[in-house]
């Protein structure tokens, strides 16, 4: 075990972007297991834009606090316990936070199975493929045969929801920024289309790309897309809320959603935030599905790994700029 | 039969709000029913919210044309049958539109039972009454002790929903414009507490009226309220689309929701529009339900009934600024 533990911490609040100059990096000794806590190392850490909106304010947890620990969704290794329900060598993932090794009550992580690549449990076995996998299916409950449309799509969570309505029978188009981005999708993920929201044309395009109309659409971004999917959604189409990453990086306020509420009336859609948290005693149910689907090669894992705890800040600044394929995430 | 159909035409589409002017009256012959076709004569026409709302463009139906007669819900009675499925004397309503008389095919009518008041028909047993079951019991969902609030809670449906709330055990806030409906509500109706949304202090009231949140919220105005209400929402909580009042009579553009999406994801919001005819199916268990507490009294039925088919356009401009308690219609 290393003599120092390299934590960073939130410096400063950001009131519009996120740069480096918002975090620190400090050396402290490692601290000690009390008793029902383990001492845990850090493998890898989760790079997620709800990272971000946790310094908005508070959200579904408390706000972060400044000249503390960032927080964040990591794997690690327990190397100490003072808790019967763990012992060294146990992988578990909890919030963790950015820092080589910390010291947490046992009841707060989540005990992990030990499977190669390890990785996996941070992206298709992780929040991430939960999260694709309860809200396409238990929230926006696609029927074979239906278009459904994801934003961020080539983001850690769109390409697996992506994936999953195809294996559901779906056609499917993904909305990502760049020309690189939607060939990946159409070409390597088997995507039916795809629409270039930098390339200025998002309601044309999209409208081109869903002659059927839109009968699910999973949210991402928020703002001007969520409004222009809306505009193109079938009667009782489900609009699933998982994430606005287009109004966390900015102080600017919101575009207004000129669709809400009367296209919700008119067309009677179902529009349903989830939090992955509301599933929880149902994850072995979307594992087996995961695994299985993984094992047969129709669910493709792709996974944007840096290297370096000191590289984390721009690891989350540069997702907030949309630079990851996949899953981002740091390993320690 | 008398020698004349009065007709009331929409003779200009407003672009601001409705005036007697955007109305015209005219006097022609009786139509004659074709077959398959019948002759009706109208008893009641229904004012609703919704006639200002088509005449905004397509909706759920086409735009109004400018011209024809002015379309609209109405209860009539057959007094010429070109079609076996009704015959003289019958109750029907449906898209009769403002006018003593119509020929129209029998398949767009529903034929209705013969009961007194007949006004019931209109109201707690037409499509206010099924609006508010459907729209509470089967998309808000509401338990037991849960805090349900409805706007517009004083019109035809948001004074059966706030009742049948009660009926279903839940702690009801009602919002309504002025003193007079307010104490209606709490004092009538039985509501647990009324909020008067022209007093000047909607959140700070809205706030002290729901202690512990809101757990389904029936809107049926939009904007502000709407807007208010969201970020008084429990976690898990369910927002019921019905209308959107405050959109419907104005050329100004609605003010943004500074809540969606983000509080939607947050709280786990379900947010669902819908429309009675969604429910054709189940009329039946609504209806058994609606006359069962009427019948006990449970329900209080308040109609506001104007005389007279030439003052129809008056009773739909005071309807949209509010000055109706309980189920507006004229009688012809």
């Amino acid at each position: 075990m290393s003599e120092t533990n390299r934590q960073i911490l939130l410096d400063q609040l950001p009131q519009g972007p996120l740069g480096p100059e918002h975090f620190r990096l400090i050396e402290t000794p490692p601290p000690q297991a009390a008793a029902g806590e383990v001492l845990v190392r850090t493998r890898y850490i989760s790079l997620d834009a709800a990272n971000r909106a946790w310094m908005m304010g508070a959200t579904y947890r408390s706000a972060l606090g400044v000249g503390q620990v960032m927080a964040g969704t990591a794997l690690a290794e327990v190397v100490d316990s003072k808790d019967p329900s763990l012992e060294p060598g146990d992988l578990v993932s909890g919030d963790i936070g950015w820092q080589d090794y910390a010291a947490l009550p046992a009841k707060t992580l989540t005990k992990l199975p030990n499977l190669e690549p390890l990785s996996h449990l941070m992206s298709v076995y992780g929040i991430a493929g939960l999260t694709a996998y309860f809200g396409l299916l238990d929230c926006g409950q696609p029927n074979a045969g239906e278009t459904v449309v994801v934003s961020a799509a080539a983001g850690s969570v769109g390409s697996l929801v992506g994936q999953i309505a195809k294996i559901k029978g779906c056609r499917v188009v993904g909305i990502a920024g760049g020309a690189e981005k939607c060939a990946w999708l159409t070409q390597v993920l088997g995507f039916d289309a795809a629409v270039d929201y930098k390339d200025g044309a998002l309601r044309r395009q999209l409208r081109e790309a869903v002659p059927n109309g839109i009968d699910v659409y999973f949210d991402n971004v928020g703002g001007e897309i969520l409004d222009t999917c809306l505009f193109n959604m079938n009667v009782h189409g489900r609009v699933v809320g998982c994430g606005a990453i287009s109004a966390y990086d900015t102080a600017a306020p919101p575009p207004p959603l000129r669709a809400v509420p009367g296209l919700i009336l008119m067309r009677r859609l179902t529009m349903r935030g989830f939090l992955v948290m509301d599933f929880d005693d149902q994850r072995e149910r979307a594992l087996t599905d995961l695994q299985a689907w993984v094992a047969s090669g129709q669910l493709k894992v792709q996974e944007d790994i840096l290297e370096g705890l000191e590289n984390t800040p721009r690891a989350l600044i540069g997702l907030l700029h949309g630079d990851n394929l996949g899953k981002r995430m740091v390993r320690v």
